[in-house]
């Protein structure tokens, strides 16, 4: 096993967003009438927008979407102050590009929201690339992105590993063949995370940090 | 067995108050400049504030941990129009005191918390009695709170279970010789509150309430 490039997702994995995702969905799906327990916003946290609408509110006419997908991007772009890094992110991207291996941020965050995400992270020296909502038709847990991620680290599949913290990072790797480590700051469970084919799981980012040469192999 | 009492959590049992907790929280704490990933916080919900705070800040001066609270407090003031009950809630209660059984809130939620939670719950005639922080020196984990809606329901602990969301549910009240029976709707993985000692996991009250004649016996 040769680890020649990590794939990271940004929201939960390197900058503490999740539960600011899970608010900014949880009013939008009040304030259009379709309240959801917030505990299954959590749980659909990560994926494309459309796939979790639907989760979470089955077949329901476009305008209803359309509103709740308005009012999600208004109420998170509120609440973009709040965003903070998550510990041990901004030392594992530079530990792993110092060692020559190539980063890449997977992740199907719209421009705006991207913008922000980068300005936390502060880490665009040691970024190999980026992608985008823009770069795919589908988002999580469709594989595209983390193809795109692979052709612009220009490695294998078998010679990457993607970090994340939602059961849509395992699903969205695994289509694409490639290997996920976990991490819990995102607020999923570890079984969860387990069940859907983590190899491993850690805390967080700084807590993979300490075991990086185990999982790099 | 003869269950002749259920005790009931309130926060992220029967309303779904969990994750605007750990909003108010996470703010409050970033607001003295301690700002602590958000699903740590998570995980801290549904303990006593002051454990909760030793948990997430160690030992910090008191005035820290007062202007903290006071934070807290307000943010979740600010949140209460948002709560809602969780499926499931209002039928699991009715069902049970209409066969008979003695339903008891067992929460250490403060007076204020607890007036807006029960107006959300809309039970008063089916509720046999309910506990709040007044009642008790030190909230969950400690048992003192299970305790006390056990003297309540007037009956012994082997006669009761306890239904919560949160690993400190389950830690209260196998520490009063409670059982407990767990929901996931507070946020909480099934293999955390399984691993704490809870003796079944579902859904929601609602899930509970289909399987009720597994649980009672």
């Amino acid at each position: 096993m040769s680890v020649r490039a990590v794939l990271f997702d940004i929201d939960g994995t390197l900058v503490d967003s999740n539960f600011l995702h899970v608010d900014a969905w949880s009013k939008a799906l009040q304030d259009v009438d379709r309240g959801v327990p917030s505990w299954r916003v959590q749980r659909a946290i990560g994926a494309d927008s459309e796939k979790l609408l639907q989760l979470l509110l089955g077949d329901v006419p476009d305008e209803v979407k359309d509103r709740a997908k308005q009012l999600n991007s208004s109420n998170y772009a509120e609440l973009i102050p709040r965003l903070d890094v998550l510990p041990g992110a901004r030392e594992i991207v530079s530990e792993l590009s110092t060692r020559g291996l190539r980063v890449v941020l997977a992740t199907s965050a719209p421009p705006e929201e991207l913008e922000a995400l980068l300005e936390v992270l502060d880490l665009d020296e040691h970024l190999h690339a980026v992608t985008s909502a823009d770069d795919v038709e589908t988002a999580k847990p469709e594989p595209d992105i983390i193809e795109t991620a692979l052709q612009r680290a220009g490695v294998d599949a078998a010679d990457a590993i993607m970090v994340g913290d939602a059961v849509w990072d395992v699903i969205a790797a695994k289509r694409a063949g490639v290997r996920t480590v976990c991490v819990l700051s995102g607020g999923t469970g570890r079984q969860e995370l387990l069940d859907a084919g983590a190899i491993a799981v850690f805390d967080d980012t700084a807590d993979l940090l300490e075991h990086l040469d185990e999982v790099l192999g």
